[in-house]
């Protein structure tokens, strides 16, 4: 038996890094500013703990572009190389500098906000480079410059360099395929991308101000007209970072306004300011800061998915957060950073994970509150913000059973005149009138107030408040608050006449006797189509509608479940619609209908009132519906 | 100046291999399978050039798990190593292999289908096993078989072994953190995911079968009953995967049915049969082979992507073709085969990249070669087909150029009678009729036969042929028709009275004189309101329409463009809807107004009339509906 130890062959795998390291080409770019910002860090550790004796000062990442000489050059003023430190740091690939010093000064290091770990980012340099030099000098005022060289192959050269200041500077020589980094927008964009909160200022290139210690000087003339100078302008750098973003701050310290404006500073091209936000701050069990902001939403969920970004210590790093924060809140927007996130891990892996299960029902619990102190705060407020952010409320009641237990104290239920009730306030103000004969309590809704009016109509005529539910997942939210309160149901409006979806104990009486109710069956048989209308006839007060036409509740809801994604309902997506007709026995209309002998005015009275029954229910269309209005011109004739 | 050559440290990138190689930890079984493969075929290679002795036979790759000892074992019947070989292939990490043997026997080794070529693939293995084992024999019957351990640390051992049959059998220890990958239905799913169409026979378990030599016999007792005894049962290996998916197959080898079963292989709860396919079959300038399917298309754009699947060799790779696959083609189905698509690129790359260019655009011909060929070959399918493919191929008409020219010979306009015209038909069939006074010829069409129906009815009475065009894109279909032909516009039935729609020399004259246009003109102002409705008064036929109303053509079709993302039509959204109301002073109803001195009656008419008008457009909504329903019931008793 021998023993031995793997090898990596560096000439095959020096390409790979270089190529496949990072599927992304552009991010080469964050890579080497993380180093630049940790390599700053680091020196403002050691100088804070008297381990150099380096002025901190203000230092900064400078980014500059060469287009002449095809060069990108990233220049920081952080700790510096020795030659004997570029051996060792550069030269031996995946030597992670940051986990050795994190390991040194592991506990005062620990919030320095040190982001490297893998050691590679640097190489990956070579996926936009052809050849890469290091010019450096170390904040040790004894240790000479270095300059390192290589061109892509493992080999390379170390010189001494003349480099006087403090610091280190990375030169791309950009390849051919990759000279889109030499143009200033690309990196105008990458740097808004990946850099906009980085924690040490970025400069790339310069600004023309007005010298804010110029005061210019305004004269006289003899005519009293009066002459300002030109305001004198300085040139001055051009940072493009905030390196203290509102998450990195304490709630206590921001105002409703910084919020709103770091936002916009989020969402530059966003013109409508969130509805409120919800700031995350948490260092046990897990680390994680972080604002989640509720825009205004609409009914489209898919629409408005991956809006908030993750960070690591104020480095983006993506903006897909799905796993991570739980899928209903995913409509939300802002930013979550965390150090304690798995990167570069499967989802199944990442859903699976006992930190990220945590820090997800950490931000769930988080909303729920926020939402909570929202509602009691200010209800009015509230109120008018519900139609703007119930699809994510009404969303997380049916995903997550916490936030549905949780969400009893806030979620809202409309009524179609504008009033809005908890569910309990509800329950409370309709469980007199609204309680059928057996005991069940019916919570009448509508999903459109135009589409429905007149059945909303009959139902407000007698006392019943109705619900305006309108979201696309109603049907499914409905079906879940039915199964857990007890002994209620909720019945749309327009599934049967009023009378039947709330039964009581009264009784119309029917102005007809059997023989001409038996007549008026006959007649309403050979008129009414069978296959399309259920014939149902109701002894109702004279002045209500003559014809409805219903659509019963659960075939419906079905149908509506189906289409929005529910499991198992399949079946009814392919089922016909199928509509009640309701005559009203006691109409003026059906007796004028009896009272006449006339056949042919027996059923042109009998179409005309199916068709405004179908008119009523959206039913009338087409053909159909021209030849109605022809027939109606006539008739005011 | 110093030169030398960097290091790769082991112990700091075996981490990073182990848990960052991939980002989905299950691609493991895919590279192990994949390597396995390679093997098997390098042997055949071998036997088939007389550089090896060895008996190829049937071999297959074997798949088990040992749940109780916590193992998963990949064991191929290929080439197997020496103990030497191990030494140069496995324990040089990213010593890719196949690209030495590629590179050995270049010429004939061409079409052998070797998959594996960085060389890391079998170091994924660490990613779900916390040690991993190598037991193999050489098919030189003169090397002895040799077994290799590493626990995932560099550290290996490497001892003989007394295994006698050719191969490679590796056992992976499953890590506590990976146990679903001794889960049977986990590795079925991963199998047939990954290794569906791999070319050697992949065994998982075994399953049991009738004996196939087996014929049961039957005997007669003394009553003349029949018994025939039980059918001989034999175990077989359970196969998983079809070693010659269709699209290795040479289209003259393949029959319609064979395309059938082939879909249902790939899209196995799919009921309902793919309309028609394409094979795809190149090997120069880049070799690609792959079977497209048009599936039934529904409106919804967004809901079928990611249908596609994307193999190199036969090895699954990815289901997002985005950047490959021109976008409008990405609502298909099937299957992609090319070794020449680069992986582990970014989409911005793989947009430029010269390679992935042509085959876009060698996709893009063939496609719309092979519907022309459709078209002609049989023109009543296809014009049956046309509406649930026709969304693809305006999407494809409006993003590829070269898609457009080519789809003037079978793109279809159907009219609301059911036929179906090209447009050189088309315009033949209406130059004549639909030719304006301008010179412009005008072609009518309409977004819903219901909605529209007594505006179709108007332009039909005419003489006019009235296209049914109702995909979502229709608006940016029709803009780029009318800009690439000459002279002529689209306009839809409702978007003016039919006489303005296509203006003719005709004109009608009005009954009315000056006086009582006047008198007519200020009625209608007192009652019809003014900022909804853009009254014109017309004279037409007597017998048409008293009111009618229309919503111009430009502004409607700017808002259906800005709702369905054109660029630049922002400013059109948030207008309001405008309508024009067209009184027709020649019909009876007018007459009848003006006729009666009651001013009620008048406004009674003019009321009624315009709700009968916006009933025909679907304006007449809630409250109004209901109203007007109530005063038509009152109206027929």
């Amino acid at each position: 038996m021998t023993k031995g130890s793997i090898n990596v062959s560096v000439e095959n795998i020096f390409p790979l890094i270089k190529k496949f390291l990072y599927s992304d080409h552009e991010i080469f770019l964050r890579e080497l500013i993380s180093n630049g910002t940790d390599a700053t860090l680091k020196l403002k550790h050691l100088t804070s703990i008297g381990e150099s004796k380096a002025e901190y000062g203000n230092p900064k990442i400078e980014v500059k572009i060469d287009k002449e000489g095809k060069k990108l050059h990233i220049i920081d003023q952080g700790l510096g190389m020795s030659a004997d430190e570029v051996e060792k740091y550069i030269n031996q690939v995946a030597f992670s500098g940051a986990e050795e010093f994190l390991d040194k000064y592991k506990d005062s290091a620990k919030d320095s906000g040190i982001i490297g770990h893998f050691g590679l980012g640097f190489y990956s340099a070579f996926m936009v480079a052809e050849k890469v030099e290091i010019i450096t000098k170390s904040h040790r005022e004894e240790d000479p410059a270095a300059h390192w060289t290589c061109d892509g192959s493992p080999e390379f050269t170390l010189e001494a360099s003349d480099k006087t200041d403090r610091g280190t500077e990375i030169i791309l020589h950009i390849a051919e395929d990759s000279t889109e980094f030499l143009e200033e927008n690309r990196i105008s964009e990458l740097l808004s991308k990946y850099n906009k909160f980085m924690p040490v200022p970025i400069k790339f290139g310069t600004k023309e101000i007005n010298d804010p210690e110029f005061t210019p000087a305004t004269t006289k003339d003899e005519d009293g007209k009066e002459t300002t100078e030109p305001h004198k302008k300085i040139t001055v750098d051009n940072i493009i970072n905030n390196p203290n973003p509102a998450w990195t701050k304490q709630p206590a310290d921001l105002e409703e306004d910084d919020y709103k404006s770091f936002y916009s500073e989020l969402y530059p091209s966003q013109f409508e300011d969130p509805l409120f936000n919800i700031h995350l701050n948490v260092d046990y069990p897990f680390n994680l800061t972080g604002i989640l902001y509720f825009p205004k939403m609409s009914n489209d969920m898919q629409m408005q998915k991956d809006k908030i970004q993750l960070y690591q210590n104020q480095v983006y790093v993506t903006d897909n957060v799905e796993g991570i924060v739980p899928e209903f809140l995913t409509m939300l927007r802002g930013v979550i950073d965390s150090p304690d996130i798995p990167l570069n891990v499967s989802r199944s892996y990442l859903q699976a994970d006992g930190a990220v299960k945590k820090i997800s029902s950490y931000i769930t619990r988080k909303v729920a509150d926020k939402l909570k102190s929202l509602f009691n705060s200010n209800r009015e407020d509230f109120e008018a913000k519900w139609a703007d952010i119930k699809i994510v409320i009404e969303y997380g009641m049916l995903s997550e059973e916490k936030f549905f237990e949780k969400a009893d104290a806030f979620a809202l239920y409309p009524t179609v005149d504008g009033a809005h009730y908890t569910y309990e306030e509800l329950f409370n103000k309709i469980k007199a009138n609204q309680t059928d004969k057996d005991g069940k309590l019916v919570i009448l809704y509508a999903s459109n107030k135009d589409a429905q009016h007149s059945y909303i109509e009959s139902a407000k005529a007698k006392g019943y408040e109705v619900l305006l539910l309108d979201s696309p997942i109603v049907s499914h939210l409905i079906q879940k608050l039915e199964s857990s309160k007890e002994n209620i149901t909720f019945a749309r409006v327009d599934g049967d006449h009023i009378n039947n979806l709330i039964k009581k104990d009264e009784t119309t009486i029917s102005k007809l006797d059997e023989d001409q109710t038996k007549t008026l069956e006959a007649l309403l048989k050979e008129v009414i189509p069978a296959e399309k209308f259920t014939v149902q006839l109701e002894s109702m007060d004279s002045d209500e509608s003559p014809f409805t036409i219903t659509q019963p509740e659960f075939m419906r809801r079905m149908k509506e479940m189906q289409a929005t994604g529910g499991g198992g309902m399949q079946m009814f997506g392919n089922m016909p619609e199928m509509y009640n007709l309701i005559v009203n026995t006691n109409s003026v209309l059906v007796s004028d209908i009896l009272a006449t002998e006339v056949k042919e005015t027996q059923e042109r009275l009998i179409t005309q009132s199916l068709d405004l029954a179908r008119l009523s229910q959206g039913l009338l269309k087409g053909e159909e519906l021209t030849n109605f209005i022809k027939r109606s011109y006539e008739m005011i004739k």
